[in-house]
């Protein structure tokens, strides 16, 4: 078995018997998709977002996810305080900049929670990434314009501004730290169709890095994972209503076969 | 090709192949399964809601959906800004009321919705459309204690005072303007039987006025849409669980055959 | 056929004849879930939240469900009214304390909410009822650390001190009175791999107690639905994926036979 299929098993089976506790402060759109993908790959989701509870809740938590898919200012002070208990009690800090650039409020959110705590890695699509460094405005909401590669400078540059990962995500999915670059090709043209397949990965990030010590590997076995369920999903489905079931029951089912048989990591 | 099929079937390529960007400020139950129908229809959704982003949201929006189904007050504060900004903007609007007669809140929300700025279309079902203009109240929640054609000269009513389509959904679908009405009978009797199906309709008419200057045929399409998939759908399932898959799917399948062969459109 | 499962049938029938208004104010990762479940047990779900609403929506609902899992302060504030407008009314009250124990927030606000008005059941895994009682703190977030058994002293007590039913849910469920047990072992091993089973099985208790005036069989019925549903949806898919949609299936297909072969109520 290749060394990276090998290494993404392993913390496969990490997450399913060690079932770390993932705390998510993430959008309402994809809160059930999120908590269901993270239980079909064995972790143990928990969504809270009250200011009276998070520390709490980032105390008993391997990792820390933040999403602000549909941010509010309660929510931003929340995730505000969240962070701060994350990086004090040290346990892994993933931000998902969803619709960076489409709005000056999200735009500048994301700049005021990088600047209270860096994430240990950034997942985004390439406009959300590219917006955090160049001052573009996006124009497809949520949607990326851009091609991963597009995003190349601008993930280096936030990986050495914040000592993080950059996990960019597109067709060919490319994680990015201070000197390295992985790419993933695993998934299917479908999956832009599903709402929540980028916060999805961003949670199981969450879970591989609670896993795994290396950030930059735990960026890139999530981004596998995501892809090589996608794939399967979209074998067993007609469309993306049925795919969205079939996702589930692939991060669940997915066994050491089908990540040797599917795994594509720096494969040119 | 019926001409009535021909048009539908042109709006339906034109979301496709446009991808407009539909802003839904809309509620938390139904958020995913808007998305996910919107985005398996070909359109662009997006979901923001904080006060200090609509507006910007708005802006690069082609339509503005409000949906009141799970309302407080910080939400329908967004509300009123986006309606605002969108009648600047000139871009189409899609009310929904849902629940409006059921609490004096969402009764007296949604009046002060429609003065702040008349809709391009109101969408809900008879119970809802009658409480907008008969003092009564509705019984039932958020589900109709009224067939549609009840609701036929509240609807008439409404579009006189607002200048707007009212579209009442039901067995038999009613698309009222001021001197029209277009009749839809498309749909499966499982429909009710998932949440959702009418919020769809309305994130769907947000999509079809994106693409269709003639609110009254944009309405009327989303409802034939929506129904169509909806007998797709039945066909398919077992039950409303895999109904709400299958109707995403058909919603993303549907094709010109279907189209012509399904549309049932002012048909006695 | 046993007198158990005739009067769950007959409850079953009653759901679906008299659709009773369900008022939920519940967590934003399960609202669609717990609004399917309802649709397709036969009752009619509403979700509302704001303090503005929840006293009329209060006033035409057949039974409250309180959740609290994904709880702050705006929506506690609700809670204590609707709750106080329930106890007016005389309608059933269903308390869900999820995740209590896992931050002071939860096990604080459930204690206010337990003294602003005793429920007619509290439904929760074992751990929750145990943190209502013990002052121990839960390190699962919001999945069960404990076996039911563990939680029945904790759960006679709830029981006596608020004139209660409890419903400790878990692989054997035990619903508590003052005096009795009653066991239920209907269930899969899989739903703990999927988000809201435990919120599905609160909402569900809600209908029942619209229909039964007894909150013992009331909860037992709901937990025996639930646990039933479950297994049928068990054998129609493949993974936890597609078992959420199966699961309403099953809730809208079951019938007298179903529940005939299947239930398995205080059976050692």
């Amino acid at each position: 078995m290749h060394p990276a299929a090998t290494a993404l098993w392993r913390d496969v089976q990490r997450i399913r018997s060690k079932a770390p506790l993932v705390h998510n402060i993430t959008n309402y759109v994809v809160m059930n998709f999120t908590a269901n993908a993270l239980l079909a790959a064995g972790a143990s989701p928990v969504m809270a977002h009250a200011v009276d509870e998070v520390e709490d809740m980032v105390g008993i938590a391997s990792a820390l996810v933040i999403n602000i898919g549909t941010l509010s200012q309660p929510w931003v002070e929340s995730m505000h305080v969240a962070l701060r208990a994350a990086k004090r009690r040290g346990i892994p800090i993933v931000l998902d900049p969803v619709g960076s650039g489409a709005t000056r409020y999200r735009t500048e959110t994301v700049q005021s929670l990088l600047l209270a705590a860096s994430p240990t890695v950034i997942r985004g699509n390439a406009s959300e990434i590219r917006s955090l460094v160049h001052a573009e405005r996006a124009t497809r909401g949520v949607d990326s314009a851009h091609d991963t590669e597009d995003a190349l400078d601008a993930a280096r540059t936030l990986a050495r501004q914040h000592g993080c990962v950059v996990s960019v995500s597109g067709a060919v999915d490319m994680i990015v730290s201070a000197d390295e670059v992985i790419r993933v090709s695993n998934g299917a043209p479908i999956m832009p169709k599903i709402t929540g397949m980028g916060c999805a990965a961003s949670a199981l990030t969450g879970a591989f890095t609670a896993v795994n010590d290396s950030p930059l590997q735990a960026a890139a076995h999530a981004m596998a994972l995501n892809g090589i369920a996608g794939e399967m999903a979209a074998e067993q489905s007609r469309g993306p209503g049925t795919f969205h079931g079939a996702f589930i029951d692939s991060l669940y089912l997915i066994d050491e076969g089908d990540i040797e048989r599917r795994l594509r990591v720096n494969e040119a």
